[in-house]
């Protein structure tokens, strides 16, 4: 570790099946009106939403609806959710679903009583100066790990932008209930998306910076303990070991804490999210097609580094084998677990033409402590790859 | 992850070189009574105690110095603290040293209003149920973990007890200055002691159960981390990187996340604990030295793990090997560790006499969800094989 870091994460976790009994004591701290963000009807399906309902009214509460986020939440959805925070004066958002619906739910607190929002967050990048209205979560996907950090990553339909933002520890939420058993039912195309989201997160944490770092020893762990759980859950959806596993992992990957002292990347999320502006694909499935080709690019940058990941992650041997043999082999390894999960290589499979790669490439905001800056043209050059 | 678990730990971390730089901001979220614990003369001779009375008095706080906190605090001198804060109002303790010193602190800001507390909190473990007077901690020497967490190990000399408590959220520092540059001067006896802390916190944590745990995969990062940063700070003291990495290492060996849905053994901290009692010696050698004996004498009952330790840890090759083979050969490499470090081994070189053994062994306080529980017998085997 060489650099200075501030580390705060004041979520409080409550982990495990029938984790929720927690909540009524929770609901306690917070006032009587609650906005309830939930996303389409799968909280609905798996009994979630009646149950919820149930705690609330049971706990006196009064409950403003805002249903309908969607898997990449819009400003405009964000400027409903603000309405309705100021016209019921609302105490709590709590964020039932994955984590469109908590980024929204987190966009929407430091939103409330500000104006200008996208500017001041998503394109300034400035700090909150206005009262935030708390946020909680029960989570149900797993991959964004927003039901502990303060990231929100939006989507401006009119300016085709879809941004990150990562607010302070006030907009973090308060406490977040995460029961593995709210995922089973999770489409396995969508589980997949979220696991390489997870992947992604920690890979792009980890290949960055020539110091030795208690933080990249983290991260193979971690890599290696979803790598692990992926292969369990794919053959029973219902592994609750596994998909506990995964859901902690995913929490731990982007809670901040395993990127501290870290210089970063981030190239291949500020790719995706220009795909996914312009495509509406599952976000961790664009993000595993994009990576392959990318690393391809971009590991003689930092081959030591890549070396590393083949050795510690995948348990290459390398014996007999250069640095960049050894580095090559840990691409291809990270490449065959994508194929033989089943995750999507190909953008083409992601609703993307021919016609919009240049727009993509061209949108995209580099801005990387990674191995290589990439140019607009080798950014249209990995887009072909994976075309 | 098998188990259910709540996490919460709300800690501010301000960490690196000059990272003290915080302090005048964070002195301002508390009243002027400052009650100043420190031990021995380190932190006067490395500048450190200077400066912080500096920054205190431009702050306009009022000291009360807490010196003299020895190594294995007793309950006398906590009591001694509980007299300053009720003396002297004390808005906030601020511990500047080693765990010794914040884990004092803690037991006087959760003693200081109420009574009875050595029954209370280390006989009957007891939640903390009076105000609380805040704490906050500048490091200066690294193994407890006591910066991030609510352990407070406490010697009660008259009934010849060394007994641990965890305390609640509450008690935690609230916020905690880690600068590596402190440790430099840390003599290398005390050094490697709280490096094997670190170790034995770890691998008490790693020891239990026969699930598949994100945890058991952070643990084998942190160990494989401390054991490459060892090296290099053994050979030179000044390394930043090497000491930097032990420092968070250490606080996040036991800042309760490595141990979440974990069952642990903790059975090695016991048995210290107790041959503390009897010989006040340097916490983490007597780890080193009962370790081995125990871990040999145990390890038929969790071969999977020791064999998977061996394996992930010490990167035995286990071609040819029983897993009974490739378990005992990472015992063998923890222990060629400990020699090369030139770590104690023998009960003997801590103070300990041959008389004192079944006192020890029959003191013990053996509660575990280790592999094994241990009779008095067996512990009293162990430390005569080392002794």
């Amino acid at each position: 570790m060489k650099y200075n870091f501030n580390y705060y994460n004041p979520t409080k976790i409550y982990f495990g099946e029938g984790s929720i009994s927690n909540l009524e004591v929770e609901l306690k701290n917070y006032g009587s009106n609650i906005l309830l963000a939930f996303g389409g009807g799968s909280i609905k399906r798996i009994g979630l939403y009646d149950k919820v309902i149930d705690i609330l009214q049971k706990a006196g509460k009064k409950v403003v609806l805002f249903g309908g986020i969607m898997p990449n939440p819009t400003y405009n959805k964000l400027l409903e959710g603000v309405r309705l925070v100021n016209e019921n004066k609302i105490d709590l958002i709590l964020a039932v679903g994955g984590g469109s619906v908590i980024d929204l739910a987190k966009g929407v607190s430091a939103s409330a009583y500000t104006t200008n929002a996208w500017e001041k967050y998503w394109i300034e990048g400035k700090p909150v100066d206005s009262q935030v209205v708390p946020v909680a979560s029960i989570l149900t996907m797993v991959g964004t790990g927003s039901e502990m950090n303060g990231g929100s990553v939006i989507t401006n339909e009119e300016a085709k932008l879809k941004k990150g933002h990562v607010f302070e520890a006030k907009v973090y939420p308060k406490f977040s209930i995460l029961d593995p058993t709210y995922t089973y039912s999770v489409p396995q195309y969508q589980m997949l998306s979220g696991i390489f989201d997870i992947m992604s997160h920690l890979m792009e944490q980890y290949f960055s910076g020539t110091d030795e770092n208690v933080s990249d020893y983290l991260i193979e762990g971690l890599l290696k303990s979803v790598i692990s759980s992926t292969k369990k859950a794919i053959i029973n959806p219902q592994d609750y070991e596994a998909r506990s596993n995964l859901m902690w992992a995913s929490t731990l990957a982007l809670n901040t804490l395993v990127g501290m002292s870290k210089t970063q990347d981030w190239e291949v999320h500020s790719i995706e999210h220009q795909l996914g502006a312009y495509t509406d694909c599952a976000h961790g499935m664009g993000l595993a097609a994009i990576s392959i080709p990318y690393y391809k690019h971009i590991y003689r940058y930092g081959l030591a580094k890549f070396a590393r990941f083949a050795r510690e992650v995948w348990y290459i041997d390398e014996t007999n084998k250069t640095e960049e043999e050894l580095a090559l082999a840990g691409i291809e390894a990270l490449s065959n677990f994508i194929k033989d999960s089943h995750m999507v290589t190909r953008l083409r499979d992601l609703g993307a033409t021919k016609e919009m790669l240049p727009l993509i490439a061209n949108s995209c905001d580099i801005e990387t402590s990674g191995y290589k800056i990439l140019t607009k043209e080798e950014i249209l050059s990995i887009l072909e790859e994976c075309y």
